[in-house]
C-alpha cells in the first residue's frame, strides 16, 4: 500500500436535485486492515452518476439509504491489495459499491455489487461505463436476443447517457443497416444522431411516432431494443417484421399501478401474426454471462472497432463537481473521476 | 383407378348454423383426367369441421366463398392416382382443400393448401387432426418455443378440439409436471381433465382466473402457450417464473378493433423482469417445419406414446351427416369420413 491514509468522502446533508459542495466532508481516516472475509481495494477509478435522483432508473436498484455520517454511496474500480477472503486474491480488478473513498473494506455481500474484471485489453475505467451493466445489458441484448444481421433495421429506445450509448454502436458492429433512435427530448434524439451513429432519431413526446416510423423504417422493423414499454412499444410493435425480435429490458419496478394501467398494449398481437420473439432481460439475473460481454467488448475496443466516450476528472478531492457535472449535464459521456495516479499500470 | 365415377356432394344452398342434408345434393360426374400442370387425387379421407360456422377460428383462414351448385369445401387426404404436375408423383399421399368428392383434379396453388404426407407410421386420416395443422402448431410451440423440461408447470388455453387437445398430450410426453388447462366452458374444462390429461382446468369465463393460479401453480408458470390472448394472456403474464417460456398463436385476424382495444395488457412486464421469451406462432408461416413435426409425431404414435382420437363414419355419402354431428358436439374428437375403402393399404 502507497499510503495509510484513506482519504473519505462523508455526507453531512442528502443531496436533492442541487449538489452542493458542503453535503459533503472529505475526512482522512487510517486505511483499514481486512478481518477474515474481508477484503481490501485501493480504487483506481469512481463514478459520478445521477442515480441517487433517479432512484431505480440508474444502475443500482437498491432504496437510496443514504445516511449523513456515512461514506457517500457511488460505484468504483479498484485493485484488490490485501485479503482475507477465499474468492478474492491480491492482484483482481473489482468494480463494486465502494463509495467515495481511497481505500474501500469489503465482504462481497450483494449489497457490494462485486463483479471481477477479467479483461486486461481495456482501460479499467471502463469497468464504470461501456463494460459495466448498461454495455452488458446492451451487448447481451444484441447478442443474445437482438442478434441483428446485414441490413437489418434495428430501432432502439432510450437516448443517449443509457443502454441505447452502447447498444447502437453495437448493433452497427453486428451489421444494422437502419439504425433509429427514440428518446424523450430533444437533446437526446440529437446527441444520437451526431454523436451516437444513429441514422435518424424520434421525439416520441413531440412527433407522431407511427407515421415516422412509416417514413423512417418503410420496410419495417426487424429489431427492437427497447426500455421504455407502454405507448412506445405498443406502437413499434405494429411495425415489426416477420420474424422480429424484440430485447425487453423494462423495469417494473419503474412503475406505479396507475402507471401501469395507462401503459397498456395492444399490439402484442403482431408477435404471433409476425412470429416475432419478445424476450425480458434482466441485467442483475444475467451475472454469469458478463465475463463473456466483457471479453467480446474489450476486445472489440481494443481492436478499434467498438467506440466509448468518457469524460474524466482527477483526484477525489474532485467528486463533488462530478457529481454537480453530471446533474447539470444529463446526456453527457460518462463521468469518471481517477482517485488512484497510478491507474491502469500493469500492477 | 377403380373407377370411372366420381361422386361429389354440390352445394345448394349456404348452411348456416343449423346443416340439413337438403343443403347439399349428391351428383355422379366422370373421373377427370389431369391436364398438364394438374394431377388427380383419390381421396382416402374427409374431414368434417365447424370451419365454415367459425370463419378465421378454424383451419382455413380463407374467406368461406361457398357458392351454390359448386363441389363442396373440405379438406382431405387422398393419393395421387394421375399425374402431370412436375412435384406430385402417382403414388404420393397429399393433404389438401380437396372439397366433398371422391376424386379432386389439383393444381398445387396456394388455395389448394397441398401438403405432401412423408409420414408411414401412422394412419393416413390423422393427416386430418394430429399429423394437421393444429397437431403441427401444437408440437413446433412445444418443441421449439416452449422446451418443458421435467417437472415444469404448463399452462395451456384453448379446451378440447383443437390445438390444446394435442398440447396437452406433447407437453406431458416432454416432461412437463402438472397441466394446467384454461378454456371458456365447463364441457371443455371437464373433458380437458377427464379425456386429454390435463391436472386441472379453470374456467376463465365463471372462475377468478388469477386466484386459480395461486392454488394450482403455487409455484409459478413456466411455459404458457396461449391461443386467446387479452384478459387472460395478461393475468397468466403475472404468474410466470424466471425464464419462462410463452408460446403466442393468438390470431389478430379475429379480433376487430374494439375487440383489440378490450384487450390490451399490462403484464408484459414481467416479461422483462423474469427474462421470459414470448414467441409468435403462425403455422401458416412455419410449412418449412410440417415434415419434422410429422415424422417426429407419427414415431410417436407409433411408439404408442403419442395418443389421439378419431371418430369415425364410412362412406361420401355420410358427409352431410358428419358435418351435422361437428355443428352439434363442438367438442368431440376428431371427425373424418373414409371415403375410400382401400385407405391405408400399402398402395
Amino acid at each position: 500500500m502507497s499510503s495509510s491514509v484513506n482519504r473519505q468522502w462523508l455526507v453531512t446533508q442528502r443531496p436533492t436535485d442541487r449538489v452542493r459542495e458542503s453535503d459533503f466532508l472529505l475526512v482522512e481516516s487510517p486505511v483499514p486492515e481486512p478481518a477474515e472475509g474481508e477484503f481490501l481495494v485501493k480504487i483506481m477509478y469512481l463514478a459520478a452518476t445521477q442515480v441517487l435522483r433517479q432512484q431505480g432508473a440508474g444502475e443500482d436498484p437498491r432504496p437510496s439509504g443514504l445516511t449523513t455520517g456515512q461514506v457517500m454511496r457511488g460505484r468504483g474500480v479498484g485493485r484488490v491489495v490485501a485479503s482475507r477472503h477465499t474468492d478474492y486474491r491480491v492482484g483482481d480488478i473489482v468494480q463494486g459499491a465502494f463509495g467515495w473513498q481511497e481505500y474501500a473494506l469489503c465482504r462481497a455481500e450483494a449489497r457490494d455489487m462485486v463483479h471481477v474484471v477479467r479483461q486486461r485489453l481495456a482501460p479499467f475505467s471502463t469497468a464504470l461505463g461501456v463494460l459495466g451493466p448498461k454495455g452488458f445489458t446492451a451487448y447481451l441484448g444484441l447478442v443474445d436476443v437482438g442478434q441483428p444481421v446485414a441490413g437489418d433495421t434495428v430501432v432502439i429506445t432510450g437516448g443517449g447517457g443509457g443502454v441505447a450509448t452502447h447498444a447502437g454502436r453495437i448493433a452497427r458492429l453486428l451489421g444494422a443497416g437502419r439504425l433509429i433512435g427514440i428518446a424523450g427530448s430533444p437533446l437526446k434524439c440529437r446527441e444520437m444522431v451526431e454523436s451516437l451513429g444513429y441514422d435518424a432519431a424520434i421525439n416520441h413526446r413531440r412527433e407522431d411516432l407511427d407515421v415516422r416510423l412509416r417514413e423512417l423504417a418503410p420496410g419495417g422493423v426487424d429489431v427492437f431494443f427497447d426500455n421504455v414499454g407502454g405507448r412506445v412499444l405498443d406502437t413499434v410493435l405494429g411495425h415489426i417484421n416477420k420474424r422480429a425480435r424484440i430485447v425487453f429490458s423494462g423495469r417494473v419496478s419503474e412503475k406505479t399501478g396507475q402507471q401501469l394501467e395507462e401503459q397498456r398494449i395492444r399490439n402484442y398481437w403482431a408477435i404471433g401474426r409476425q412470429q416475432a420473439r419478445m424476450e425480458g432481460l434482466y441485467i442483475y439475473d444475467r451475472q454469469a454471462d458478463f465475463h463473456r460481454a466483457e471479453q467480446q467488448m474489450a476486445e472489440w475496443i481494443h481492436q478499434g472497432r467498438l467506440a466509448y466516450s468518457e469524460e474524466r476528472l482527477e483526484g477525489i478531492q474532485s467528486m463533488p463537481e462530478a457529481l454537480q457535472r453530471a446533474f447539470k449535464h444529463r446526456n453527457a459521456g460518462k463521468l469518471v473521476v481517477r482517485i488512484d495516479p497510478e491507474a491502469d499500470s500493469p500492477g
